[in-house]
Parts: structure tokens; sequence; C-alpha cells
């Protein structure tokens, strides 16, 4: 067998879940909840079950899942998709976004990411055969680099992935970003994919911005979101994509022979629960709560806050902290902290091709408050 | 937006079952069961969800399932798998179909697929930027033609597909057969793809013979199976991969970035259910008396049956019948067939490249007896 990926590893998420594993450490590394979904939400799939809802749904999705989505993002964020022929579920975002990659990019093609990003995306891209263009966003702050964007762009410029809220930093993208990018790509056939599973975890005074705000991105953009993030139910691998219905075309070509369909009570369960909006509504608090008691606990310890304005991770600079292992390289600091604190992290070099190291590590406060508090108070021992 | 497969339809499962929802006609097109599951199984994964098992499992798939996997093939096939490192948990079939020739196949690499053959995997190979080459089965009979699998492999073929039970024809390659394949193979480093996804479904004197009962086949193969099909939950969409641990290890390396991983709770439902055997050594008979029915009410009609080991479709030709529409094209006809006769049935043709028509039809009869009845009853009037 010649391997296709010789370099490609494995996730640092089940590195780093199996050593938390392994260690009995806090697992603050990998981004999942420990605490229950609603409990109605399990109620309602176990309806679909016993309903006989087990044999294959359409390929697309059931139809009452496309038309809560479709609903929420009308309400949201004022811009009609049509159930039919715009909207698609996917096995989760990740499955979502190489879907989209292989639908379509051509063997040659230029696809911008910008970097620290999830690490499927350029996997996603090479195994399409299409060529990895890494702009970094802003040092410390992780805000887009508009002139390096402008920069990157050539003529083989088939797609820009951007991911607001932002996984690992937490960053959103401001009105203006959007505009601005608007403003770039209105020249170009540039398809842009927008990663926006984190989008009802969103901070005050922040907002979220979704490409379907926009005209002038909606009409070239894939949008992902992702169910088992805003639910609680990481494990259940359900998202969608939004696009307009010839993207949705092209989409559905490809997905219809990698995984074909979805779970179908599961998305039946997902569908009544979405009846109720309040959900997704109520989330930005319950996570602003977790939110401001980690940082609060955090700022009684030697780490450095970053900001953190959306999404369920918070970033911590290590640099300051007395200790030997700060002089470590992030990744080896995250197994030692894991190993010897007992509370586990990733680290940001993972979100970069070249490993760029800026001694930030990545904690999840999707969290019970007792998990919380026993990760503060070992980490307060430093 | 550039389509990459701007030759690619809607498959052909999905325009037909959705012309036999709009004409209400019985669908014994796409391959599905119209009657429930255990409601043991149900209860397993509702068991699981209460339990709070609903974040991201392993990425493998969770241990019970895998070691249930390599329990029941040890068993079945006499052949041990690692369940760490050579059994994966999928998507489905179709997912892991793709996932094991997006892991192999280099672009221009060769793939040779025996027609008529499941319409994901010319898609699939495509995809990837392989070359298909299409090695007819036997005309009539569906069985292997050795001499043109031989004359089809070159030093570019990077792997074969092979499907027993045979979808859409129901026929089981024998023992010979697969040592015949395997003596083929043994002088070349050509991988083999096994899809086995109806190895419970196969009727007396015929048994299956899978990759895994053969040294010299196990050792270069992929094999997927299903257990929708086995455990009537087409819809739930989780398959395996069973493969050596150099071969798994590719397999895991494109699966982590495509779908990452798996529903957790019906992994462990799935997993507890395999507790006993029963449910898939039964198989065989319960299908079988479904397959008796039907060929004996078949028998009273106009259409000419096909032999059918295994699988849970029966194919019949349809050239003998005393209506003019029986000179239409095969697909043209089971649009006939499930607008005026009320009986969804899929064409032969969809599974060919060219679109041979050899005037052969496909019936699905995983169906109530009432519902196997009822169509019966609709045929007869022809
Ligand atoms: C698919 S495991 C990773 C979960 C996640 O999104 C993260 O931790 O960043
Ligand atoms: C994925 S829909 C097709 C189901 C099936 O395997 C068939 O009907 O051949």
């Amino acid at each position: 067998l010649v391997s296709k990926a010789p370099n490609m590893g494995t996730t640092i998420f089940t590195v780093m879940s199996a050593l938390a594993t392994e260690k009995n450490a806090v697992n603050l590394g990998q981004g999942f909840p420990d605490f229950p979904c609603d409990p109605k939400l399990l109620e309602l799939v176990n309806d679909a079950m016993r309903e006989g809802l087990n044999q294959y749904p359409p390929m697309t999705g059931v139809a009452p899942l496309r038309e809560a989505v479709s609903k929420k993002i009308e309400t949201l964020y004022g811009r009609h998709y049509d159930p039919a022929t715009e909207i698609t579920v996917t096995a989760g975002a990740t499955q979502a976004i190489l879907t989209i990659i292989l639908a379509i990019v051509h063997a040659g093609d230029e696809v911008i990411v910008l970097e620290p990003c999830y690490d499927s995306y350029v996997p996603n891209i090479e195994l399409a055969g299409g060529k990895v263009v890494r702009v970094p966003l802003t040092p410390g702050t992780f805000r887009p680099d508009f002139d390096k964007i402008r920069a990157a762009i050539t003529p083989k410029t088939r797609a820009i992935l951007i991911n607001s809220p932002h996984n690992p930093s937490g960053m959103i993208w401001s009105q203006q970003d959007m505009l601005t990018l608007q403003e770039i790509l209105a020249p170009t056939d540039i398809v842009l994919i927008s990663d926006e599973v984190y989008e009802h975890m969103v901070y005050a005074p922040n907002q979220h911005w979704s490409a379907a705000h926009f005209d002038g991105l909606a009409a070239r953009a894939f949008i992902v979101s992702s169910f088992g993030k805003t639910y609680h139910v990481t494990g259940w691998k359900i998202g969608t994509v939004a696009a307009p219905a010839a993207y949705t075309a092209e989409f559905r070509k490809v997905h219809q022979f990698n995984v074909f369909t979805v779970n179908t009570p599961m998305q039946h369960g997902l569908a009544r629960y979405m009846a109720d909006p309040a959900p997704y509504l109520e989330l930005p608090a319950f996570y602003q709560r977790k939110r401001d008691l980690f940082r609060q606990g955090l700022a009684q310890t030697q780490f450095k806050l970053l900001p953190g304005e959306g999404t369920y991770f918070q970033c911590v600079d290590i640099s300051a902290l007395k200790v030997p292992e700060k002089n470590l390289s992030e990744a080896d600091f995250c197994k030692w902290l894991t190993t010897d604190i007992g509370v586990a992290a990733i680290p940001l070099s993972a979100f970069y091709g070249n490993g760029f190291d800026q001694k930030v590590i990545r904690f999840c406060f999707a969290k019970k408050d007792e998990t919380l508090n026993l990760a503060l108070e070992r980490l307060a021992r430093l």
C-alpha cells in the first residue's frame, strides 16, 4: 500500500483525550460538554424510533429538519433558504466541509485558509488535489488581516474558508469584517466556505455575523453548522449546509456518494426539538456564565487570559508562568499539564501547518461547574 | 462554480422512491425493509442515550462495537481482527467505500469494478482521480468472468472492488470463485475492496464466502459491512471496515477528516444488541421465507425469474411480457410499472456505466408479506 497521506497523523483531539483518560486528568482539551443534553431531546429521538422512522431518509435530509433549519436562518439572519433545494443535512460539519471541497475544488485549485484553523481543513483540501494557501490571522488578536488575504488571491483561487466564531481563539468577525470580505470577493468568483458551527455561542456585546446576513457573501457561500455543538450532543454527528441552489446541487452530487444520507430518527428528533427556539436562544447566556466563571478563576492563576468573544474555548498565554515547563513546546507543555497537573488542553500549534508556537494553549469550558472548579483548583497550583 | 461532476445525476434509488411516493405505488425499488426492527434494539439505543452516551466516541468507533464485530467475524469466518487496530466503525458502507478509495487510490491509478455494480463505486473512484476499469460479470448468470478479470489487470491496477452477495443480481461467489481470485491477485499488490453488506442474506444451499476466509485475500482486503441491512435499520447509517492494521491505519487517516466518527448512542445500542448472535443467525431463514413467497408469486406472472442466491433482491426478465411496454428501456419500463401498475422497481441499466439494457429489473423483497402480496397481485394483472 502506498500511503496517500504519509505525513497525516492522528488528530490532536484524539491524542489528548486518550492521554487525559489514561492520566485521569480533567479533560479541557477536545471540545465537548461533560453535562447531559436536554432529556426532552432524547425523548423525541426515542419517539421517532418507536414510530418506525428507522429506514433511509431522503438523501437531502428529512423535510421537517430542513424546514426547521431554514426557518431558523430566516429568523436570525434574515435570509430565506429553500429547504428543498438549498439546505442539506450532513453527518456533522467535518463531513460537510470535506464534501464541499470534493464537490468544488479541482486538481491544482488554490484554497485559502486562515491560520490557526481547524485541523481537518488542510487535509480536506489536499484530498481533493487542491493547493492550500495559508494566510495567518493577526498574531495576538486572531483578527483577519485583509491585506494579507487580498495578497493571497490569485486567478487560481477557488475558495476561501472562514470560521467565526473562531476555533481555537474564540474571536468573532465583526460586521465590518464581513463587509470587507464581501468587497474583496466581489470582483472574483471565489467560493466562500463559512464554518459557523459555533454560531450560538457568542457573548455580549458581540453578535454573530453569518455569511447569510450579506447578499454578496450568501450568493457565493456554503454555510456550515452543527447540531451537536448547539444541543450538547457532539456524538450525534449531524450538521447542515445552506447554500444557493446551484451550489447545493453540486454539493449533493458528492454527498450522495459519500454518506448518502444521515441517521433518520436523530434527524426527526432534532426537527421536533427545534420547534422551540428557546434552547438555542438561551445558549449564549448559558455559556457566558461558564465563560465568566472560568475566566475569573483563570485570572487568579499565572496564565495570561486572551480575549474570548465566542465558542466554548478560552485561550491562555503560558509564557508568564513561573515553571520551567513554560519553555517546552506548546504540545509538550499540554502533555505535561495533563500528566503532572491533571488538566488536559490543546496546543494552538496543532492549528498551524508549520506548527507555529506562540506559547498559547486552548481550554474548553463546556463543562459542569464542578469540573471547571476542579480544573481551576489544579491550575492555581502552578 | 465549475462542476466537478457535470454528468453526475441523482441516484436511481432516490428517483424511484420519490416516484413511488408520488404515484402511491408499492415501493419494491430502493432496498429497505417496510417492517419494524426489533424493539429490543431501540430500547438499547434509548438506554445508551439515557446513560449520557451522547458525546464524541473514539474516532475509530466505540470499543464494545469494534469488539463485537471482531468476535462475529472470528466466529463466522475464522479470522481474528484486532478491534483496536483492524476494525473501524463508519457512517454506513457507502462512506466506508468512498473513504477506502480516497485513502488508497492515487491520481491515475486504475480500479477494476465488475458490472453491474452499486452506483456509488464509479463516482467514488472518479472523485479520487482514479481511472475506472469496467469488467462485465457474465451476462445472464452474473458470475465472475476470470479471464476478463485477468485481462483487465495492468501495472497501474491499484484495487479491485467485488460484492458478494451481489446487488443487484443476488448472486453469490462460490468458494472456488474466491480461490480463483486469490490466485489471480497473488502475484500482484492489488488491494481488494470486498463489499459484503449482504453477508447475512444467503439462501441454502449457498454460503457466504467472506474475503476473511482466505489468507491471501484477507491480507490485502478492506472488508465492508453494514448494520442497517442486517438489523432492519437502513436509516441508521452505520457500517464497518475490517482490514489489516497497515490498511486500517491508512483508512483512518482519511476517515478522521471525513466524518471523524459515528453516532455514539447508536453504536452502543448495536454493540449491546450484538451480544446475542441470534438476530443475524436467524436472518437467512427469515428472508428465505420472503424470497420463496415472492418467487412463488412471480412464477404465476409473465415475468421470467432469474436465480437469487442471496441479498433481499430478486431480478426478473421482462422480455417475455405480453405488453407493448416491454419494449421500453428498462428505466422507462420501471417508470411505467410504478405509474400504471403501481409497483416500483429498479432498472439494472442503472448499475452499468454505459446503461447496458438487458431487459432485467430488480425488486426488493424486504417487505411485509402483505406488501409483497399486494405487489404480486398488481404484477399478476400484466
Ligand atoms: C472532532 S473532535 C474535535 C472537537 C472540536 O471541534 C475541537 O475540540 O476543536
Ligand atoms: C442508499 S439507497 C440504496 C439502497 C440499496 O442499497 C439499493 O437499493 O441497492
